[in-house]
């Protein structure tokens, strides 16, 4: 069974997290949902959602990781140390995915230098000037490359996450889960309804 | 400032909780976002997601009331001490939401009797055999009958908040919301395009 690591801290955005956390719940058969933060122990989202985590030494480091976004990511994109640690994981992880202002954390590390990516569309500028390498895609529900999957804003998260299942495991198996959950699922990582926002 | 409870207990369905939580905690001024368990504690979700909780005891019961779904109600509604807490606690309530299976947690205390409810469309049977008085609704994104509200299941939850927040704070506040997490809102509570799942 395949971990799957989310990574929180302070600030993080509540839907970031849980949107991705209940599509790949519904795969308990193959993926180990963890939630781990640097020193472990409560950590409150932006929503006052408090979460019991391990810490970051106690992390399968083969696992799959995902990066949520927040306003607790602005501290952290000037964190050398953390950042260094999530550069860590991620070059050891086989995925890596971020939602929303996580991919300005993921492009800190400089792992999406001169990779497509994106992120949320209402501080578009903010998350370019932290990866000025990175191919920064604009209009995208969420972008694909490699191994990084990037997210736009938010609800952003849930589309990618199907979207992800549907690669590694087959398109029926996510439509499955989106119906499970009766979600109306945005397959089209191209349909950004949101990135006409982006005026910078 | 209203206090905003969301109910929780083990096997409670990850998005049911959080997809409100994301929503209402856009209003930081106007509602106090707060978990409550039988006991407090971590409590865990469905997919794993450890959450710490206040005791049911120090809940500030003047507050709205939000019950999600999940495979844990199957024991609740037959826990007749627990169904009787929600009871008080939504007699209460200015405002009861539930989101999913929640829906049957609350038909249980008969409050919905003689009202128009609706649930998750993928155990809808199982839902209505706990309140053969309510007017169940087969297709409907979420319905609204005085202070109750319920959703469809598990996404349909943001919806629903969404709409709730259009209710109390006008449609404007509610679409700024919707764009600012990404979300591509359905409206339109009789929108249902699960309903049609129903075959009992």
């Amino acid at each position: 069974m395949t971990s799957f690591n989310i990574v929180l801290y302070g600030g993080f955005e509540t839907l970031d997290a849980f949107g991705p956390a209940e599509v790949i719940g519904q795969l308990p058969q193959d993926y180990s949902l963890k939630f781990h933060s640097l020193n472990g122990g409560i950590v409150v989202s932006s929503q006052q959602v408090p979460v019991d985590t391990l810490p970051f030494a106690e992390m399968d480091q083969s696992g799959i990781l995902l990066i949520p976004g927040g306003f607790g990511a602005r501290k952290l994109v000037i964190d050398e140390n953390y950042v260094e640690q999530l550069k860590l994981f991620s070059e050891k992880a086989p995925y890596v995915l971020t939602v929303c202002t996580g991919s300005a954390l993921l492009a800190k590390t400089n792992l999406l230098n001169g990779m497509k990516a994106t992120s949320n569309k209402m501080v578009f500028e903010w998350v370019c000037s932290n990866g000025t390498e990175v191919n920064w895609i604009k209009k995208a529900r969420w972008v694909k490359d490699g191994k990084y999957y990037t997210a736009a804003g938010i609800s952003a998260g849930i589309d990618m996450l199907l979207g992800f299942v549907s690669d590694m495991h087959g398109v029926e198996t996510a439509q499955t889960i989106a119906n499970y959950i009766e979600y109306i699922w945005n397959s089209d990582m191209d349909n950004d309804p949101f990135g006409d926002a982006v005026t910078d």
